[in-house]
């Protein structure tokens, strides 16, 4: 089983190129529910579904959010009644939400929630969120602290981030299954995700950090971060505002005393000596995933570097 | 202030018509909720959806119910996911039914949110729930009991009825301002709805039949039987289930102890001798609203017939 750490769109790249590259029923994604909020009553989980729809095969490739072809009806008429129209939920999109947040209710937990829902959209590999506790990211801005969603889609990354908090973090647990996936996989990749709001809450569930740095399994990790910048999202903005120079070699850093294994994009090649001495093991590898092919392209390099890592 | 009481789509025909003969801001309807049900955590509220939509011009002419051009894309999704799909929620529908469950979890009660919803719509009527307490009209067939939309719209109203109760009546309240608006009112017109499950929870709630019993107000009514039979719906199947005889005479007798005219379709012109014995003032006109001038006409009279019963 190979396990995958991430969030929405960066991660849903690498993941639609590895379910190519491997049989995707020996495929755990865990996922960052850190973005989760409510809105109009419904329980929205944007990296969970993010995650399902692309696996689906079912994700709008142009926008990298939502489900293709989707229309945006609810939403106008929502708007027409005054409600906040900030969050893109498409008509079908909006069904998801329906059903999860109805499921909750009854008492069912998120993760059998993400099960039902999978497999409802045809998805073989699964998909644990990182804790059935609710967890908040909240971003402290220049102007105070804001909900991540908030912050992000409604306000436009524009402000600047001074910090990051999960709240609810301490008291949540990994959901049922994390841990287990963690101890018995045969390799596991932090997939190129924010390392702060996408990586970072995961990481701070209580005892996930703890699993990633005793599993016997390799783990790697791939750089959201090229030639200095983010490839997508604002994941420049929160390494500079939380003091990280923006570069893949802070990435490695975030991620040292559990990883075996980063890979940078080639226009880091500079940056390997540095990431060697931490002591992770660089490759180099073309990251930019702008199609089918460089996804595939990507997976299998991080399949076969987990390869290299296992003992023989 | 004219107040029309009423269900669903026969109501709509007429509120139309009258909407189009007198200012609607002299107009006041108070509608069946008995048919509100919950579904996918949604609270839907049939009648009163489809009176702010006919009065706002938005109502789908074709089909009576719902928003005219909606799309049914989350609709066709929570079939995908294995939720009942028998209800037919159109995606911009949706958005009323998200918008009035956020507010009623918010405690605002329904009166204050069916305000809200028709004025987002720029509907000028006011537009009253019966009650504000949830009332649930259960139909009591040879197999058992069932909700009122589950009964018709799921099942198709096939089985036969044995009786119709109204759940939580006896506990509910006229919503605030209705039996101001019956009290007060120029003229009461019970539109023709079905008189067991559309005009029956609305008397069935403590004081609103005393109400009109006592008030100055004329009060008429216009048969939804025409030649024996309901021209829409089950109304004829409830009165044969109920005992009666399925004819317009039954549903003056209905109404009898606080009726002051009842209009019949001129192929009824027969029972007006029978109605007059009751004793109930009868007219005979065309009341089949096929077509905008059909329901402005029956509109007209109705007004006319109002008038005539006004003191000088």
């Amino acid at each position: 089983m190979i396990v995958a750490l991430g969030g929405g769109i960066g991660a849903s790249k690498l993941l639609a190129g590895l379910c190519q590259v491997i049989d995707p029923s020996e495929l755990t994604v865990i996922v960052n529910t850190g973005d989760d909020f409510a809105l109009h009553g419904l329980t929205i989980c944007p990296d969970l579904d993010t995650v399902a729809y692309t696996l689906a095969g079912l994700a709008d490739r142009e926008r990298g959010w939502g489900i293709e072809g989707d229309t945006f009806n609810a939403l106008g008429w929502l708007d027409r009644y005054g409600r906040e129209a900030w969050f893109n939920l498409g008509d079908r999109d909006l069904a998801t939400h329906l059903h999860r947040t109805a499921l909750l209710r009854q008492g069912i937990a998120l993760t059998d929630v993400t099960d039902l829902i999978r497999r409802s959209l045809g998805v073989r590999a699964r998909i644990l969120p990182m804790s059935n506790e609710p967890v908040s990211t909240i971003v402290l801005t220049d102007q105070g602290p804001q909900l991540f969603q908030e912050y992000l889609v409604r306000d436009g990354a524009r402000r600047a981030v001074r910090g990051v908090s999960f709240e609810g973090v301490e008291r949540s647990r990994p959901a049922p299954g994390v841990l287990e996936a963690i101890d018995s996989a045969k390799g596991i990749i932090l997939c190129p995700s924010n390392p702060v709001i996408s990586i970072g809450p995961i990481l701070a569930v209580p005892g996930i950090r703890n699993a990633l740095r005793t599993t016997e399994a390799p783990v790697m990790a791939i750089s959201p971060v090229v030639g200095g910048r983010s490839l997508k999202g604002p994941t420049d903005k929160f390494l500079a505002g939380l003091g990280h120079e923006v570069s893949a070699l802070s990435v490695a850093r975030l991620y040292q005393e559990f990883l075996d294994l980063f890979i940078v994009d080639r226009l880091d090649a500079e940056l390997l000596p540095g990431i060697e001495a931490l002591p992770v093991k660089a490759v180099a590898a073309e990251t930019v995933m702008h199609n089918l092919e460089s996804k595939i392209s990507l997976a299998k390099e991080a399949v076969s570097c987990l390869a290299s890592l296992r003992p023989a």
